[in-house]
């Protein structure tokens, strides 16, 4: 039988990142990425998105007379999968709302289009390929701009009763605490996120704290990036290291709370801070055990996504291939 | 076909309470109960066990020729079902480990025991023949002398990878807070359970501030019962108002955490001071909508143990006629 192949879309507020993947091995044959630039806008969108799959497609060489059989999509919003809309994205251009993200994919492309979240298709991608390959009972943790995460349950993902289960980033971990994103006070995600870390960053550099930062970013805040980040750790940069280690520490009461309650057999933890600093990913698995239960923290096992950057891209390819277009999910 | 009876037991570490139950249909048809007194010892406990039983047994007239099929056991403790042993309870006896009551009690009795644990047991009742019934997917919590919990799926209560799922008390609220009674800190336990308003209570008074308890309780501190607190709370009592409503708010935070996290279809709130003070769980419910996400905050119900004190003598006794002696678990 010959080898099947679809693209995975991966969109989020940093960047779109497309690949073509093998869905029956999780191969990756080839990718593209480009920046999202939110501040640009509907249009600009569009044509980034467009573009981005057209590179990924046009630089991949598949074998044989192989050809992709789909367009699998994950997207850091809230999508309506059998109307192919996206409903709401702040993160990903300013002011667009109910945009038709499979119509547009498919009038360019004539492949199938099937929508997802972007939680979701990286949960995909480590249960068929990655570090949840042959585990049905596990916890999906991305840590980035914010901090999502999926429960699977007897091997598929739990919805819950308004198919929003798995927000582990709006929990409380401080309650009365800092502000999030969301509005809530006090949440994981207002503690332990880039975008949390990058806001005491500029906090304490705005009121005159001394950091090799200063001068790695110069007058723009938004360098303040993951690698950033990481380069200032590893050079021992005292206020990275602080922020770092009491963002971690969040994060790890976190994780605690989770298996304290849950009691999964594995947690998997992945996105961009995760992989960028090795030693933030180790504080919080430290501080989950110091937090859990001891009988569930002893048992329980903390481990980094396995396809790091791709799992959302394999795993939207996988959904593409494994699911019927427009599936109500 | 004839009714099924079996005995309900429910021991804590406030009282040992029995009953005798038509296990069709979740009927109490008599009861009885005395305080368990911890610090009296292992024979003690063991007498007042047999004779809360014998009691209940004695007064209870059950209709036609029934008679009680089996005794199940619900304990404020570890226990180990297949040995019939209860490994560890510091809370209803001084020093008693691996005491075999599933033996003291058949010996004495000549009916089949069935042991399991106090909260998982209460979840029995409740599913069966209380708030649970026609739900497959809700969390029971129950608020007493600390704060349990049950996750059931898809119908059974979930175990986890260690068996200890649920444990809601011992999930972080305050990150870095009160020191709970399992030594961890910040836990939600530490700041909604009675033994956690018990504490703040007791030491406002020690630095003298003004409170309607001082009367009521005299100079016996073991008197703050929750039968007490509410009478304080109905006058208007500020000090008491002013601790029930910022324990509501730390449970209502524990409780909207996880209907933003696992996103159930329902919770069920049981345990005394859930039943004694009725604003406390206005309060903690209206917190808990305040502190989830929107969604899942909106579509939550929170409903009160449809079977009261009673949850666990009824789940109890369903429990030891619904499942082979000894049967692991």
């Amino acid at each position: 039988m010959a080898a099947r192949y679809a693209v995975g879309v991966d969109i989020g507020g940093t960047k779109i990142y497309a690949g073509i993947i093998n869905v029956e091995t999780g191969e990756v044959l080839g990718t593209a990425r480009k920046r999202t630039h939110p501040e640009r806008g509907e249009g600009f969108f569009s044509e980034r998105l467009i573009s981005v799959i057209d590179t990924a497609l046009t630089e991949t060489k598949i074998p044989g007379s192989g050809a992709p059989e789909a367009i699998g999509v994950g997207i850091a919003g809230q999508v309506d999968r059998v109307s192919g809309l996206l409903l709401a994205a702040p993160n990903l251009a300013e002011g667009m709302r109910n945009f038709p993200v499979s119509q547009l994919l498919s009038e360019r492309f004539r492949l199938p289009i099937v929508l997802g979240n972007d939680v979701e298709v990286a949960t995909y991608g480590e249960q068929q390929f990655g570090s949840g390959r042959g585990y049905d009972d596990f916890v999906c943790v991305f840590v980035g701009t914010g901090i999502g995460g999926a429960i699977v349950q007897n091997g598929t993902i739990r919805k819950g009763a308004t198919g929003t289960a798995g927000e582990i980033g709006h929990t409380v971990v401080q309650y009365g605490g800092r502000i999030c994103g969301c509005g809530g006070r006090g949440h994981l995600e207002a503690y332990a996120s880039r975008t949390a870390i990058t806001r005491v960053l500029l906090a304490e550099l705005s009121r005159g704290r001394e950091s090799k930062l200063r001068d790695l970013i110069g007058k723009d805040d938004a360098a303040i990036r993951s690698g950033v980040i990481a380069r200032c750790f590893k050079d021992g940069d005292e206020l990275v290291t602080e922020t770092l280690t009491e963002a971690a520490d969040f994060l790890g009461a976190g994780l605690g709370s989770l298996a304290t309650f849950y009691n999964p057999r594995r947690i998997i933890l992945g996105g961009g801070l995760i992989e960028a600093v090795e030693p933030f990913m180790v504080r919080a698995e430290h501080r989950a055990r110091e937090v859990a239960l001891p009988v569930p923290g002893r048992a329980l096992e903390i481990v980094r996504a396995a396809l790091g950057d791709n799992s959302g891209i394999v795993g939207a390819a996988w959904m593409a291939a494994n699911r019927p277009t427009g599936e109500a999910v």
